[in-house]
């Protein structure tokens, strides 16, 4: 905006451009961010294969951002609380060797229809940013050793170095009307069933880590936490499937499971150490 | 996850971590990230005040991303078009000295009522990082000097450095439930006259640079473009705003306003050059 003479108080001019903007921006101009964590991630999740892509449908997922010691942090939290959900943008700093590809091949595809790079969202990309909304918990501004950020319905590594947090606006951020492209968005969940002794083992366990620690196993398996790969090659639906065995450990249990007639069974559970 | 015996594919640990999350990261661990822009904003929009912040309302605010070449991006694009919208993620590379501040003076709250930068969407951030959900119009992997990708509701500034683009998947960004912290949901909009020969000022242009310049004129002055400070100096209902007088440019129009009874009147439109 230009000033007008009856104007009484600073203004900045706005322009709005006219025909050529493609002269303004020098071709192929390269340009160089450099940012540093203010935090990162302590979650449950150590892994990625098998970190669920469902992040919100796994409400038992809860993590932590642990802040840098910073004089301004605190007070930059400040109102943060008064927001159900927040955004964590961070680094995939397990991507491999850090290459990105242009051509993805995606869960829930058919296999072989590999999607580019940015119509997924993947963490092998030109810059190795990622984004994810997570419910907010709680802030601990007193936690020993750095503020902690609680949240939950998480499907970020540990380790997850936090470049930036955001208020999650939905008028700005929630667009209903959004299609999902290629992405199905009927997420087919399995049910989950447990050996009686298997029950009793998670229950006792439950008292020392999680009080709903039973319902987290339900949520990772009834996904079927396995990679792409495995899900095609042999779908828990499938007859060829029956029998087929698998384990991962959660919070001090190694839990095994097979594939029974179309559902998941948790039939041995071990006491780690 | 554990191989078992059974399992006749390659498998991966899935580790779920237990008691003290805590000793696996080293306090205040600095760690650094570079990103390179993959290209540019040309919009619109050369100066960051008068910038629409719902950029959503603002379906006439079109912008590129002109991709910087590169022999990968065609691919990498591969199936983008099939979402109706996507995350833009960008450098605030006009966020001033670059410096972050703590506390923020947030449009749309009581004055003097600050709220910590984390709490808004504000580009004086430790990481000057910032996402925007825009609707995808089309890509053209054709345009001359490089790809464009045309888009939508767009708030971002003319030459804005692009670090990455995702698409936008409801199930995992649209959370109607998330609630909207101590930001105002209802936008208020004013309505907006314009004097005869003005409207035919800018019949006139729209067909030489925009068919929907009108709309697009009426989409800025109806959420009153003004900056924070004005806007609470002098509100537009306020009877002493009465007679107040701005200007702004746009498409090669300067567009004079002036606020009468609590509404925005256009009251002279000048060609420029």
């Amino acid at each position: 905006m230009s000033f007008l003479p009856r104007l009484p108080l600073p203004w900045t001019s706005l322009t709005i451009c006219s025909k050529s903007p493609r002269s303004r921006v020098a071709k192929g101009r390269k340009m160089s961010f450099h940012y540093n964590a203010i935090g990162s991630i302590r979650s449950p999740f150590r892994e990625k294969f098998g970190v669920p892509r469902q992040s919100l449908m796994m409400d038992e997922a809860r993590a932590i951002v642990k802040l840098n010691p910073d004089p301004g942090y605190a007070l930059a939290l400040s109102e943060l609380e008064q927001f159900s959900h927040i955004w964590i943008i961070f680094d995939f700093h397990k991507n491999g060797n850090g290459r990105w590809h242009p051509l993805i091949d995606t869960p829930r595809v058919e296999a072989g229809q590999r999607m580019g790079v940015f119509a997924t969202r993947s963490p092998h990309r030109p810059n190795a940013l990622g984004m994810s909304a997570v419910k907010l918990e709680r802030i601990d501004l007193d936690a020993p050793g750095g503020i902690e950020i609680h949240l939950n319905g998480v499907d970020l590594l540990d380790g997850t170095p936090v470049l930036d947090i955001k208020p999650y606006v939905p008028y700005a951020d929630c667009i209903p009307e959004a299609n999902s492209g290629w992405i199905k968005t009927e997420i087919e969940k399995f049910s989950v069933g447990f050996a009686v002794e298997c029950l009793q083992m998670i229950d006792e366990q439950a008292k020392r880590e999680h009080p709903r620690l039973k319902l987290l196993i339900e949520q990772m398996l009834e996904l079927d936490p396995r990679p792409t790969s495995q899900r095609r090659a042999t779908p828990i639906s499938d007859p060829a499937s029956e029998g087929l065995r698998f384990a991962f450990r959660v919070m001090g249990l190694d839990v095994h499971w097979e594939i029974r007639k179309g559902t998941i069974f948790v039939f041995k559970v071990l006491l780690l150490e």
